[in-house]
């Protein structure tokens, strides 16, 4: 490396950047300074429409089950609103501003014409669900995935290994062959198929880009190109030219200049005209800097309700399970790695709302502290093993190495004299238990985990980063921030500023670590070591086939029920729904 | 039969007998006209000493663990003060009464001289633990227990495959070698080891009399012997002559006269001196008559905390996991046997309080209904097999066809979706999955079930009722009392005293039964089929060693806590804690 640090550090001690996270419901600017990434200020903005779910905002039109659309007029007024907002509380001078990056939830995904307009915009065109963008959780394009999934595997597709065998009913092509088959006069008026990650970028610059993270994670675009127009007239003939039609564009690398600010977009955020804009990117992926993660082997857990892991690595290897393998994915020149786990926080939630006995609500009000404080206190009392559970953290299916939406929790080991705060203690555990799968399955493909490091929401509970350290046998390193996806924007568009050279002597700069916080009790790993195995025991049986009876009882539900088995409420996760935790005011 | 039914209802038209039932923490007189079971009046009185489990009332010395005393001055107590009560609240006069009948709780055990008295009343032992009875849910003699079941095997011991494999620490032997073993100076001086059913048949006749249902339930009486003495030396060579010395006696038959009223006990009572006594019953099997279920092929599930099936035979069968066969013992002449679930109503106690939201509590006292209305409400607005879950029902072990404490309870298909109801509806329909097992291994040994007939607590549950016939696809009728025990006390003392020929005849006139109350829906019995077929997967591969997950989370768990292995709390169950619930004020 060339670069001189301290040359630059004394260069960037009195400018800053804005990294501003799109986030489920709002969107955060914060404005780091460039020489230390100091977080001098921040806001937030809560989107007007927020998700719309049950109705078009438009029309009061009801949606189908499984929907969820958001307004892209809400992406702007974060521009106009949260970054003007974030530079008056950091109090600074917005000529100092030298760069502006973002990142955005994904697979989140719209039809805009050439200029870049969301057909949703267009006069007449309001009142239709099809032209708005479709949020990453919309989850209604599952039968069209299930079709893309299986004609994948007929064929043989190399790609879909690089996806763990399996892509979403979130991403790109599910979601617009849905449009092509319900709203054909819009799929064709659509010229653009577009990530709001890419969009807001277009809007901020005026130039139409496409980022490396979202084409190869959600865009199935890998070793420099798109599924064959072969596959796609297969799926449908009218879908053929899809790929070529509306998402071909040169893919940029992660940390380049997408261009500069427009003199609109100055005037909407009141920073300089002309600073520099980093290409798009994903509030997951753009943690990993935030962490100062960039080197293979460390391996960024960012846990809220579902949680992702984000690795680098030197080599391909195809890992079983895996939400995607993205060749420059997470940092420029390295194979970025995603996987995850469908439900974490989310079952510590359900737990409380669905589980816990009023007293407990109680007491905790009476006290002060939260129900899941007060759970964690009573967990926390007893020593690993002495609640004789263990439990599968299928609550909302694995998207991890076994690829199955359709599979669900369990517990054994309850007897009349289990408490509440115990269950608690084994639900915390199995996700602990299901990130050790993650990492043996990168380990067993000679991917080396050497560090862990965490971030995210439930970062906050002692008890739970104990037993992750305990479970995993390792030291656990923190993200040294409670806006990592912001922060790892600003680091972002230091890079694009020309700042640091790269994103990794960015990170270097301004990422934030704390090492070492906690350490494995060599006594409960031991004991961990045993409850492990009887996870693993009973994740092969109820996973891999032992017994079906998971996929049997779905099935009958869904028999009595009458509902349509293709069309699953619990089907599907991303990585935003982790991000929203850490995003969020939790 | 020879006999006129006509000419003896028309004299029992006048005539009453006293049913009295010796629950766990209080007893219940029952006045009962003899002609047709009409209930007169009853009357409960509480045990002044309830349960010592954790102190010895007479000096205040703390009890070890899993101790469960009482005073037999309260059993004395009932037949001064309920007995009169229900004369009185019956508005009959006492010189109408011709006969009295008990039932007790059972193995519920003591040490007395050889005129009768308890040691525990002699003075200079109130102060020993050992010289009290010893209630059925003292669970402190399992390692005893484990000794004899290890011995009993390795002898290959031809009563042992009556028991279904299996003595329980609740019985004779285990308390009494126990008693041997700890307090060896009270064991000498302890001229009898007497049932508490046997021993209140004393104190009304004043002649000593062993019934042949404890003897052969709780008492190992098999054939017209006990264990050998050769096996009660292998045991300990001071144990050889217990059975002989302390146990041995001729065996009455159920229904037959022990003796008459003593005056003394005449005095206590209010009751005519010299009516009769039939000898002792417990309360469980004492149900069936009460049920006029005394046919081969009728079995009565006695439905409490835990629960009771109860049924006779012309025949002998070994039926895994039985908790006896018995020649007379429920019915002279018939073998009688005895099965049960550990935990049934128990389970249900220990979800409302432990995994119940506090809206639910709230909802509840708002519509005045008990939390388990409102989740049966809940549970019962969807159809069978919506909830997508299957639960096994081994809370609280299993002593029905696997006969093994250490397995516990597991629920399989938990989603993020999944609500309160939900659960307690799998864990409803878990337990009548656990009742089919017992029934089909009944059916394997080729002794019909004719007729299904519930009694206990639980009854007064709709759905569950209408789970039980939907899941065993049959009608179910249903005991026509809420004092079963007690009423099948007084058709005993019917029986006694010459009212009747037999118990048989004295149950047709005087039993209640209301005949297919609950009829199977097919649909339901449908789902239920599948289901089911997902609980004996399960059933097998948790508990007969496809996955031993549970013995090794009860393993780890006291090695963690450093508990004694062998002295669990939570082993081992009774007729009585099923009983309970039938007597209580439920």
């Amino acid at each position: 490396m060339t670069w001189e640090a301290d040359m630059v550090v004394s260069a960037n001690n009195d400018r800053y950047v804005v990294g501003v996270d799109y986030g489920t419901l709002s969107g955060r600017a914060l404005v780091v300074r460039v020489s230390d990434g100091t977080e001098a200020g921040t806001a937030v903005h809560e989107y007007r429409h927020g998700v719309m779910d049950r109705e078009l905002a438009a029309t009061g039109e009801r949606l189908p089950p499984d929907w969820a659309l958001q307004d892209p007029s809400d992406y702007l007024a974060v521009l106009r609103i949260a970054v003007p907002a974030a530079v008056q509380c950091a109090g600074i001078d917005p000529a100092a501003v030298i760069g502006v990056a973002t990142d955005f939830t994904a697979c989140t995904v719209l039809p805009a014409t050439a200029d870049g307009t969301p057909l949703c915009m267009l006069p007449g065109l309001e009142g239709r669900p099809h032209a708005y963008p479709k949020l990453w959780k919309h989850h209604a394009a599952q039968p069209h995935a299930d079709r893309i999934n299986a004609l994948a595997h007929e064929r043989k597709e190399p790609w879909i290994a690089r996806y763990g065998g399996k892509v979403s009913s979130e991403w790109q092509y599910a979601k617009a062959l849905q449009l092509l088959e319900e709203d054909p006069e819009l799929y064709v008026r659509a010229d653009r198929w577009i990530e709001a990650a890419d969009w807001i970028i277009w809007q901020l610059t005026g130039a139409e880009t496409r980022n490396a993270c979202t084409a190869g994670y959600k865009g199935i675009w890998q070793d420099g190109h798109y599924p064959s127009r072969d596959f796609l007239a297969a799926l449908d003939p009218d879908f053929a030219d899809f790929a070529a039609d509306k998402l071909d564009h040169p893919v940029s690398a992660l940390g380049t200049q997408a261009g500069t600010l427009t003199a609109e977009a100055a005037e909407w955020t009141g920073l300089p005209e002309g600073i520099a804009v980093a290409v798009g990117n994903v509030d997951a992926h753009v943690t990993a800097p935030a962490a100062r993660a960039v080197e293979p082997g460390q391996m960024v857990v960012i846990m809220g309700t579902s949680t992702c892991h984000v690795m680098n690595s030197a080599d391909l290897a195809e890992i079983p399970g895996m939400c995607g393998a993205v060749d420059g994915g997470i940092i420029a020149g390295k194979w970025g790695y995603e996987a995850g786990q469908s439900s974490v926080g989310d079952i510590f939630a359900w737990f409380t709302t669905n589980a816990v006995p009023g007293s407990y609500r109680e007491e905790a009000a009476n006290r002060g502290i939260s129900v899941h404080d007060l759970l964690t206190e009573e967990a926390a009392a007893q020593p690993a093993g002495a609640h004789g559970l263990v439990a599968l953290d299928w609550f909302g299916g694995n998207r991890s190495v076994l690829v199955d939406h359709h599979l669900s929790g369990a517990i054994a080991g309850l007897t009349l004299a289990t408490r509440p705060g115990e269950i608690y203690r084994a639900l915390l555990e199995s996700t602990a238990f299901g990130t050790r799968v993650i990492i043996e399955a990168f380990e067993s493909a000679r991917l080396a985990v050497t560090e862990l490091i965490v971030a995210g929401g439930l970062v906050k509970n002692d008890l739970l980063m104990q037993i992750y350290a305990d479970v995993m046998r390792r030291p656990l390193s923190v993200l040294g921030s409670d806006q990592g996806p912001a922060l790892g924007s600003a680091i972002h568009a230091a890079v694009a500023a020309g700042a640091y050279p790269d994103v990794p002597a960015a990170a270097q700069a301004m990422g934030k670590v704390k090492r070492d916080v906690y350490h494995p009790d060599p006594a409960s790993a031991d004991i961990y070591d045993e409850l492990y195995a009887e996870y693993v025991t009973l994740h092969d049986y109820f996973g891999r086939g032992g017994n079906e009876v998971m996929h049997r009882l779905r099935a009958l539900r869904d028999r009595v029920l009458g509902a349509h088995a293709g069309d699953d409420p619990d089907d599907g996760d991303t990585t935003s729904a982790a991000l929203d935790d850490v995003t969020g005011a939790s």
